[in-house]
């Protein structure tokens, strides 16, 4: 098993895990494309707004007889009526010196280039008094001053966010291309593992990695499908992760987290035809860590310890979710603060260490590390969030400025 | 409709919106439960572990028998079997000088203390040879030392994360009493809007708010029942309204964004029989804001125009819907970046300005704000985030650090 036994550095497995392709794409409703990502660049279909639109309530006029107009010199004109919500002016054409009322949101009339802000105006029946000179342009927005025709407001790979929605139904794009979610599967392996809901014998233990990498995947964009709980033998696992790959595009082994169980995940791996493409990364928690590929589906075996499982999923498959469903290059860490170290933790220089701290001030000023080792499932409960400690560094010391990651 | 016209400061407007009571509580499954809240306090039901665990793969030793153990003068054990994983030790009564092999995770024996690690032990048939001394306790976890029975392991108010459906898994918890989704109603209001599939006439535009606000809610936790386009008509609107809060916890009613669209929007509120507890908040964009109840339930008069009531949505109306929901007093900006102003950007001192901001460098270091106003929809989908100018400030000068609250 040996030749297999390849331990790689944390930079080195981010570059391995970034070179699969991302999953295909689908159209789907504007209303159910939020939180997905585009898998084309969106053009604007037409201009935003597509009619010169009023930015304040007041007055359309020409901007050329107000020139001058002051508190003691006002500018005198011609009330026409008012710009209908919802409808065009139709009131016939503009003469030099005539204005027409008009509300925030309003097509302002052809033969006017700006309006007045309402408390600038004093009206008497049929004429106003403009106490303020506006510039051509003032208070209203051109077609395609927000948005030109043909201009790109979605990139591809971009998450839409809530604005991308309202922006794409101002335009009325109603269905998007993109990317599907990708699925996942999870399976779990080990004699003394049973089901959560089940009540363990002596020696048996609840399957917590299905549960939290499930929630993990889903969180990241991911849809999931769990295998359940197969026992330690080669085939039956190879069996069971062939089927789950066949309707998934990621495939999460959870294995035992003796040194017999992840021999067995390499046998499997091997019985499955996939390529190992490396077993182990210099990083705590979750060194025993192997990544395997088939055609273009990465097969993760987990570690089997709970603790470095999720801190593994956070740190390394995270991205990979992001990067299949269509998202290259997003930033890892998207929820950080900064924060000063209480307690000084050593660590070994080479290896990447993420250290479970939390918040010990009201104001978020210092952190601790979490003590238990990561056999401890309570020490993530109790954490606020991660630190990194880099491969080329040999610790964190007493007071040290530090990033907090925050968790979920 | 003067006596209605309470502008109240920003922070005024967050007390008397902390001040509506939490939604009712039901159980789900604990497949379902990730970003729920729970609603009540969560006490270990058992022990974890429940029996005393190896945390490394070795051999189960009295640590005694180990003492003074070194790589010149090993102690000498006798090997009496393995422990079987998935069950516990049936091998019989263990002696002093007995060892068991044992995985991580294996229940050590009874009569055993400690675990020696695999790589200080020579194995020699029935013989092991122990090259060092353990401690009382070594390399296992005994009950409850990861967390004990009857210990609180969620508080009530926390949103579960991927890590507390791992620990409720492992401790055979399949179900939690949670807060309900909020439900919200949105409604739109406006001769002059149309659905986003439709094509405007001259003078129309699609409803922007609807799709926006409802994305933005169900980021927030909340379930989303539509409500459509109304006409402009007081009545009318008050009916729909009604009929939404019937089915929901908390109503959105997007105006036009013309003050005659606002007194409006104050007439059907009163028509429903709500109290107006304030019509308009000292900010910017957003200003006219207004919030009315109807028992215990809140109706938000969101600012017509697009942005301002994005803006409006993530300062004061998620913080509202995660209070609805059960999270009294979450962070309001989980994600957020340390930058500097790369423009001096001036504001009126007395009201709080939210700056839409883009980072201007691949490191993140410097922001500049999106130029355009709040009419200008485009300014959000160019925006990476909000900077906060507070109430007491006269703006931010070029140079100065800023606080980003990163989008979506």
């Amino acid at each position: 098993m040996s030749e297999f036994l390849v331990l790689v550095t944390a930079s080195d497995a981010r570059e391995l895990l970034g070179r699969f392709p991302a999953v295909g794409a689908e159209r789907v409703a504007l209303e159910e494309a939020d939180d997905r990502v585009a898998a084309v660049d969106i053009a604007a279909p037409e201009d935003l707004p597509a009619w010169p639109r009023a930015t304040m309530d007041g007055y359309a006029v020409r901007a050329r007889d107000t020139h001058g107009a002051s508190e003691a010199v006002p500018a005198f004109l011609t009330l026409r009526g008012a710009v209908p919500m919802g409808d065009v002016w139709t009131g016939g054409a503009l003469a030099p010196g005539d204005a027409v009322s008009i509300a925030t949101g309003g097509v302002v009339p052809e033969g006017c280039d700006a309006v007045v802000m309402l408390e600038y105006v004093q009206a008497a029946g049929a004429d106003i008094e403009v106490r303020r000179s506006v510039a051509t342009g003032e208070n209203l927005m051109r077609p395609g001053d927000d948005v030109r025709h043909g201009e790109i407001v979605v990139r591809a790979g971009r998450r839409l966010r809530p604005q991308e929605a309202g922006v794409l139904a101002a335009l009325g794009v109603d269905a998007v291309e993109v990317h599907r979610r990708p699925r996942a599967g999870v399976l779990a392996t080990g004699n003394e593992i049973v089901a959560p809901s089940a009540a363990p014998r002596p020696g048996q233990v609840r399957d917590v990695n299905s549960m939290a990498l499930a929630a993990q995947l889903r969180r990241a964009g991911a849809d999931v499908i769990l295998g359940g709980i197969v026992a330690d033998d080669a085939a039956a696992l190879a069996e069971a992760a062939a089927g789950l790959l066949e309707r998934s595009d990621l495939l999460l082994l959870s294995g035992g987290s003796s040194v017999g169980a992840r021999d067995l995940t390499v046998e499997a791996l091997e019985r499955l035809g996939a390529e190992i493409v490396f077993h182990g990364i210099s990083v705590r928690p979750g060194k025993p860590t192997i990544l395997a590929r088939l055609g273009d589906k990465p097969i993760l075996g987990m570690p089997g310890v709970p603790v470095s499982a999720m801190v593994i999923f956070e740190v390394f498959v995270r991205p990979l979710v992001w990067r299949l469903g269509g998202e290259p290059a997003r930033e890892p860490w998207p929820a950080r603060r900064r924060a000063r170290m209480r307690r000084r933790t050593p660590s070994v220089a080479g290896r990447e260490d993420y250290l479970r701290v939390r918040f010990v001030d009201t104001d978020g000023g210092w952190v601790e590390p979490v003590l238990g080792g990561s056999a401890a499932l309570g020490t993530l409960v109790r954490a606020d969030g991660l630190v990194v400690v880099p491969a080329e560094s040999e610790g964190v010391a007493e007071g040290d400025e530090v990033e907090v990651m925050l968790n979920g």
